[in-house]
């Protein structure tokens, strides 16, 4: 059985409860126990961690090395500046799928670039909550677990 | 049923044949093939087409009008300059969602921005073939047909 | 009698019923006929045509060498990087004028900028179908075929 | 009737003794006489203002409140810089038109940008003074009043 | 008792009749009559004055040196590239503090630069009116005359 | 009574330590009794808090939703980087006001640009710890508690 | 024999017709007849296709290959914006020429970049039609086919 | 004899008022008064205007045609962004030489930008009020008139 | 005897374990002995912390002071961006010296600029963990305590 | 007979000795006796010289004026900013054609730009040594004295 | 007596051969023995030296201290790029004007920027060769050993 | 016993001549002798040699290949933009170092890049002549030859 690690970045506690006219009415709690169900379905188990602390989300990266074998992210507005998050993804052996709940490219200029992507094996862009489901799928079939 | 359109974009019909340590040796009609196929089990129609014409795309697009209820759409290198593709999407009440095979952030410089994607719903980045199928399950999820 | 040709770029197929809100509901069939008629008043006769290649457009200024007195081209989203087009236009010994329905200096920021205009006599921008009309009449001025 | 206001802006009082090569040789009161005439053939009533003083434009748009239905402006030099006309263009309830007399695509790099553009109804490029006229009609044809 | 200087710019005059969904419906001589009262409260004398010319808010700024102990300045558009009443302010001995009315990086980019900033002692934007009373107390603050 | 937060973001704990010549030599424990006086003086009750860590800024403005009617915060460098601190504003429903203690445009060039000012309703920058005072009748009269 | 291909691009079909003072007064056909009268000097064989289309020209690249031993490409104004032929180049397996009649960097600033010479394996520019002949003799060259 | 106008522009009325530290203690008067003097010893005469309104030096530029043979002008500020002085210039034809009293490449960048500089015939930078006598004789030696 | 502060940050916990052909496989606690025994040899005391938050390193740099009598910093990402610590090197009284193992300028483009250089004495950079040793030699030099 | 130069630029005495992965291993002598060769073959007489001093390659380019009929430059990395070997071929009244044996780009962004290249006929880029014999070639078309 | 040094930079050796339009046809032996007779005439001793080369005139700078009061450049081409021969001037305790005898602003951009002027005392710009005699007037006037 | 080369740059003759408030007392010989001396202690053998010209410091680099084992090089002002520097240390297969005795990152924008950097294998920037003592040793390091 595969092992997962989501992280969620700042201010993705608010889920549901901050601008909810782009993010939707779904708590965090909520989006987490659907997807860990839904990984579960697909013979998965999925642990889930959020921080508002830069540092804490380069830590989590750093312990999910050896442990989980592969790294969903949603690293909010860190994904336009923090590279030292990006140094933390480059230095674990893990392959990590970066999600965005919106459709980044139709807010404003400075959440069209991404410095986390580069290091990334690719991005999920503007399906909502659903896009984490995306996100499992294409983490397992990249470890070659998926169902199909 | 819900009916789909597949759109690849120039150069794609040269998969399996062009670079293949970046897009894999499967050819473009046997992705075709089981994408159709997947989109069944999902209990949707995908019909596919292929062009280096940015004219055809812009026909093809406008023809879906009515016709079909989404688009997937790889738009190949048009992706970064084809702001009459942009318009011809902006002009349908379709949703459309953007795809690329390969993580296009690790690339060249030029490949890291998208004029479509401002347009368009969503976008999935870097899963290779399988980021299709993808594409066909976030598609069905937004017109609420997936069969979760 | 003085002979024109208009030319219409990508998308203008979609007259009528793409985005509404800036184009107006009146068809491309009709906005023909409207100002073929309007330039028979004007004593000049006035073809139309409308594509969405960009090789299409190329030949049409070609073929007009010779058979035209003057081109109006509402060149759509090529305007913003069709140096091809340019190259058409300075390639024929015809007087061409560019015209946008809408005023694209309120649209988005990559409408800003025309790499046409340097080629040709003038622009008219943003007075909706009617710039059809005022184009004729400035190119009739500059033709020295106008009535007044 | 319709009554409209034709601004021109500075070094516009030199007309026909400046660089003649590229505005001619008509003077500005010529000019003036010659599209008050035209405007009275149309049923309008068009008054004339010309000014060095950037000051004095945007007392001259602030007086037109209310007493005329329009504004035609040539603003000469201060297209490029003046966001004081700007606000006033914005601020109030009146359509304005932006006419330049030579195409000032062709001509230096600064003249490729104008700041009132965005707040103006729209532009006509490049046709000499004849294209006055052609705002004045465009101007008639946006308030409903043209004849045609 | 301390003699105080309101210099207001370009389209000031207009205010409570200019958009008022961004500037409200307070006319210029009401905002006047309430500062001048609000002054006095403070022990303080303020004399107003309003422009749309440059060169005469550099006059006012010349004519304040030695006749007021500080400025009050809403310099309206010309904040964004006015560098004569930048030279002008810095060629007087006053303290000079910038107003404006509304939050400027709220609004087009060209507002979210001043040229004059960096020769003014602070600015204050974005409390509506209430913006031109905390201008006072700061500047009297400054001056040491406040009443705290 | 209104409740208010005051924030104050990475170095102020330094305020008075650290170069006194831009920043003086009032401490941080000094300010925040003076200006929770000067509140309670406008019939407010002002809470104070200071963070050198991102994230802890974050909590801080997600746990004042619900419990103070707004937030006056001094970023320092967070200004001008921090888009995490910019979605956390944007992501409670207070007004929010940006203080700077100097006046930021007249030092290096990267201070001149700030994230959150456009998800703030005003800044006030360069009035020294005055500002803070400011700040707290900005707000008030903002919230229409002020006692003017 | 080295069989190699000859790609003319955009309004070179004018050539002989299209600004005599930049580009001679020698036609398409007549360059044609003559490169291949030097290539079989050469003991080449040479074929010649040209189209204003982009598609087409993508097109002939991939069918080249296989068929030919190496490309000549005069991309006329696609060098400057075509990524879409970038792409079709980077996947033939053959050695691609850029020719360009005229200097190109002695004209408009937007003919002095070329996203196509990154890919290819060489340029040469400003000989004229002479330089036809250049580039035949440096491809056999490359391909160890010279006669020298 | 030959008769030159000599022009200063915003904030020169300050001289010796203004900043004595870059400026010098030597007034406007004072400075006209000895380069009268300086230009009677030329056997030229030399006439002075100097205003804070762009529009009143666009109309003395205007004014000097047929009545002076040469300009001599100290733009101030307007240097760096007044396009309506540049047309002026442009448009009379007087040879016009542009000065600075301070060197204006050590100061602020943008003091570093002329757009004045392109159609005058020369500059002197950086002499300090001698200068104004360098460009008599600068002037002069142009018109032929110099004497030695 | 000179006491030293060595502050390694984000992602340097992973020293060793981390793109080894980068950074060589020396762990933390290995270099942090190693270069306390050189310090030790060179008659002084050196302690070491480590962190991953921006937050952590902040208040290490601010608690220095008074203690330490200089800091080497490793910044690691936080070298491009994070402004806060610059503020905190700036605010204490200790020559800093900034370190990077690798040569920053063959890598990545975003590693070329540093936000600290300018508030440090001093840069070692790409010497390989020897650079530790350099660095302790160059601050004791600077304190007027090394051995030479 | 039709007299030569080849000016070969900094470093290119190494040839042979310098990264001859993209150089190869033909040294600076063997290339100057084969290409001198090669144009004896042409009829034509080849000097040959290299200089790492940018004034000796000006002093070299000037004396070639009356003596010789055209030039090939290898400027090395001169080409990307010696304005000043710009200057001296504008100078001249000779054909000057620049050389890179390497396809520069492909290389690091600041080779892809030319500062050379306005000022000369032509340019061959990335065809090895061969490129030399293409450049003679061309120069004696050019002149009218190949020998096709 | 007054010790000045004239250097000119690279290519002016050739003046009078070289662009004739631009730099007029006296030859620089001519200029040099003009200037040093009218630099006689205001008792002064000017001597002059010219190199191609940057090391030769960063040598000439160096050697003139102690024995010129003053120099006069003009740098040619190194204008735009020579940081040496800017720390050299920088280095040098003399005054440094640096002329140019065409008007830089009206040609090429590159030639608008001189990395020289700010470590210079003044630039004279565009009176031809006259202007090496302001410069000799200007640099005695600041040396305060001019006759007038 | 290891054999060093040191190369100082342009206008590094003047040390203690030159700015010495930037760069110390100490005069070139000096220093030479002083780190000549110091390379002795650590059992190296160390050469100097200075130019002010381009030209001689690549033939000194040329030169080194064979003779040296690694180069210690303070560029100067050559450091900014001398590619064919650049070029002539990529082309020796020799460990080289870069030096600056202050800290150019607190200096003017100009010198905050290196364009010799990346084809360095370190720097060492800002502790003045120390920094040359440094070099060694870390050169020293680099080749296995250091003492410790």
């Amino acid at each position: 059985m595969k092992r997962l690690l989501l992280i969620n970045g700042p201010n993705l506690n608010r889920l549901g409860l901050r601008e909810p006219h782009i993010y939707g009415s779904v708590t965090l709690t909520e989006l987490e126990n659907d997807v860990i169900q839904f990984a579960k379905e697909q013979s998965a188990e999925l642990n889930c961690t959020q921080s508002n602390y830069e540092g804490a989300i380069i830590d989590a990266i750093h312990g999910a090395d050896g442990v989980y074998e592969g790294i969903i992210i949603n690293p909010g507005a860190f994904t336009h500046y923090s590279y030292a998050i990006r140094d933390a993804i480059a230095g674990v052996n893990l392959p990590v799928i970066e999600i965005h709940i919106s459709n980044i490219h139709t807010r404003e200029e400075f959440r069209h670039t991404s410095v986390l992507a580069p290091v990334t094996i690719g991005q999920i862009v503007g399906f909502g909550l659903f896009g984490y489901k995306l996100a499992i799928l294409a983490l397992l079939d990249k470890l070659g677990g998926n169902k199909e």
